[in-house]
């Protein structure tokens, strides 16, 4: 494949410089427009053999471009930060907004290629990621971010000079970063990296985000080949009519439903149980003490803990979470209670938000409503697609099991009361003043939805009970028995895993 | 995953008499609407354990449904004729137009989980097997195909259970087929197949085409749960309204693209190349004798050629066509000339023509114009979107790949001329009596478009030159030299490979 790009692609200096002026005016207008859009975001992946001139690339676009609404993205080994959290995380923590354009040298292809040419991962594995790498550049492009994936190419032989003339001027090799290729010595390594690069190429390259091969040889022809890579698809996007905001799912009217009878998970729960006053405090005494030194231990430093909370209106999430929170070192844990979205997290994919909040190792990460509102609110209320929330399963099994290899143990409870119950609570919240603030109308709209809501909660538990990130279903009618019930499956999930 | 389904899921008669009537009506209208529509196709795929009754649910489909607008599709081991030919290509063979439903028995997903139980495939080729199952059912989505994919569960002890029962009567067994587990014995086997069932599920269970899994102990729950199934899925797509006819692309005037020299394999090919009419008759008689003995040799009868001609208008395919022909058997090739789909053929994915006349083992298709007109005129006139001619070349990849896998050997020749050669021949057919039926104002149009479809061509070869099907481009301007090029690849190909 990309056989073209070994032909001679140059350009004398007069050609060059009748040729970048309109180029960069173009760019300029094209930016603009993007950024005042604020429709997609735009990452420009430059990857290469050593010595192609991903550095010159990325300085010359900067030349060329407004850097108000451009950012470098440069990853090179992992820092301290970055390495007590998932490998996926550096890329998520610096997406780009909407509008904005992002330069990424030492994408996430990076680690995956080096790691099959020095042989540190089998076939299989590297099959594995590159799939899901496919997987994620293609809810990348569903969640309007753009990604050109760029590889400057150099005959084998012309990068190998390239290198070692660049290595003498310091007489001594450069420390070693990830964005380079410095581990890799020698003819035959060489080779290798250019035929599973090109396998790489081969098997990332689709439909939604193709690789583009660039001859690299001669400078002035592969900047100016990278800025109209980058021109095009800038005017292309812009170019793109703004989508009809989607109307909400249509949906039929509840009384057309064939009334086969759905048995879900929740319903086969049996909310009567509960556990009494004495019990439970002796109880609490005891799981929060144990949480407490499991989540000091020394095998947790190298681990860390993310609590999804999900359930019905009233379920008492606050409440249970308030007991788990009791246990923990205040220093090593925190709370996020999830609303809805602000602009930041409005102008990215919906993952990011939880991305932004994932826990350090050694750390307890709480998420009161988490990611699971994609397939829940999101779905019944029609706020995304019918297709946006059905690739949404596979999203999130993706992401929690990026997690999950990164040490992360992921706990996932749905807190189920009956619909008297919710009742009983919503009305007590009303009446008394302390908990007013606890209600609003939107509680009483979603109470009318509560088969939708059962629906998609069952098919939910379904979908994402993965065997690392299994969902706990939590019979709440009984608080106490609920809260215990929480704990306990931390405690022994913690047992269990450290 | 889908732990709901072990939970008890019954119906008595009377409440499945009072839901079948309804559930019948609608389905009835719903069939209706989508024959009329005549927008989708949906494909019901039952699977499931042995015992699980995926005979019995297809039975009473029938009793519910229209069967003038049903096909049963039922795959056993494979016939003499499907041996003959790739796995996939009885699958394509049947495929329902649109307006139709189709019910699968012995689906894809079958010989794939059966070869994993069995060890006869390791890991990894499972893994790539389960991919390549994803990327077609996303293309059949993006194609208007629907796949409901149904599992039916019931547990591992009660499907061995009925599996003996139903082996009694006869007091042996019965002959193995592909859509039963026959093969599979023991408890430990049936204990793997059910983890490798559930893993290929969760693997498999994509936002275009996820898996269903119905709970099958209680015969009419289950029978309803799947026509309900059809039933929302047929409501939902009869609901969606008509996509409005998709507006060419539209192109930036020609204009104001940016002069970067854009150097295609195409440009760099020297077109000067010719040969004296002495050397090509004695060529062409050794060639030809060479292919006509190669075609009809021992081990060219299990293996096939699939032989692909693209080019310029007048680039002379007909003429290289007729060489190649002229070498073989009658009764063993044919000739496919590729013009505007049929309505037959627009009712389908854009890939079914082609597999309809892929060539049985043993026997030579040539191909004049292909499946690359999707990349080719599709993309420059704008008869499909951006995103369908963009995930085609890896579409256009794997579908090779599924040749080559059968022991097709593709060949794909690009036939070259200069924009003057080409002007010359119109121009003489034009004068021609006998050649004027091989001229229409669309050769005058596609010239006006020179740039652009060289710009498709390059594309087109860079992307989809794979190691086992690699273009070949033949330089055109001289006749005599196209033609010996075009045999003389063929015949080298096929020595190489038999």
């Amino acid at each position: 494949m990309f056989d073209s790009v070994r032909l001679p692609h140059r350009l004398d200096k007069q050609r060059f410089a009748a040729l970048s002026e309109p180029l960069r005016e173009r760019l300029l207008d094209a930016q603009f427009e993007l950024a005042e859009r604020k429709h997609k975001t735009i990452l420009l992946l430059i990857n290469g053999s050593d010595g192609a001139g991903k550095g010159e690339v990325l300085n010359r676009l900067y030349d060329w471009l407004d850097d108000h609404y451009l950012e470098t993205l440069s990853y090179g080994p992992p820092t301290e930060e970055e390495r007590s959290r998932p490998l996926e995380w550096r890329y998520w923590r610096d997406m780009p907004a909407n509008g904005r354009v992002g330069l990424v040298l030492g994408s996430w292809h990076h680690r995956v290629l080096r790691d099959r040419v020095l042989k540190r991962t089998d076939r299989d594995a590297f099959n594995t990621a590159l799939e899901e790498i496919n997987r994620v550049e293609e809810m990348l492009y569903r969640e309007n971010v753009v990604v050109i994936k760029v590889w400057l190419h150099v005959a084998e032989e012309e990068a190998r000079r390239r290198l070692a003339k660049k290595r003498e001027p310091e007489g001594a090799r450069r420390p070693p970063t990830v964005i380079e290729w410095d581990e890799i010595h020698g003819a035959e390594e060489h080779k290798r990296l250019a035929r599973i690069a090109l396998e790489m190429v081969e098997k990332t390259s689709t439909g939604y985000a193709p690789w583009e091969v660039v001859a690299a040889e001669d400078a002035r022809y592969r900047d100016a080949a990278v800025a109209d890579l980058l021109l095009r698809t800038l005017e292309r996007e812009n170019a793109e009519s703004a989508p009809a905001p989607a109307p909400p799912a249509p949906r039929p009217p509840a009384a057309a439903h064939i009334s086969l009878p759905r048995v879900s998970l929740v319903s086969a729960l049996d909310l009567t149980q509960s556990v009494d006053a004495e019990t439970y405090a002796a109880s609490l005494r005891d799981l929060q003490q144990r949480l407490g030194d499991l989540a000091t231990s020394k095998k947790f430093a190298r681990r860390g803990l993310a609590a999804v909370f999900e359930g019905n209106d009233a379920a008492g999430k606050g409440g249970a979470i308030r007991r788990v929170r009791a246990a923990l070192d205040p220093r090593r844990f925190r709370v996020h209670g999830v609303a809805a979205p602000t602009d930041e997290e409005h102008a990215r994919p919906y993952l990011w938000r939880f991305w932004r909040n994932i826990p350090r190792l050694g750390n307890v990460a709480i998420f009161d409503r988490s990611w699971y509102g994609r397939v829940l609110v999101e779905r019944v209320e029609g706020f995304c697609s019918r297709e946006d929330w059905m690739r949404a399963y596979q999203e999130i099994n993706d992401f929690e099991g990026q997690l999950a290899r990164a040490g992360i143990i992921v706990v996932k409870f749905w807190l189920a009361i009956s619909a008297d119950e919710q009742l009983a609570r919503l009305k007590d919240r009303e009446a008394r003043r302390t908990k007013r603030y606890k209600i609003t109308p939107d509680d009483w709209r979603n109470r009318e939805k509560w088969p939708l809501y059962e629906e998609a909660t069952n098919e939910m538990i379904d979908r994402t009970s993965a065997r690392g990130a299994p969902w706990t279903l939590v019979e709440a009618n009984d608080k106490k028995f609920a809260r215990l019930k929480v704990l306990r499956t931390i405690v022994e999930r913690l047992e269990q895993e450290l």
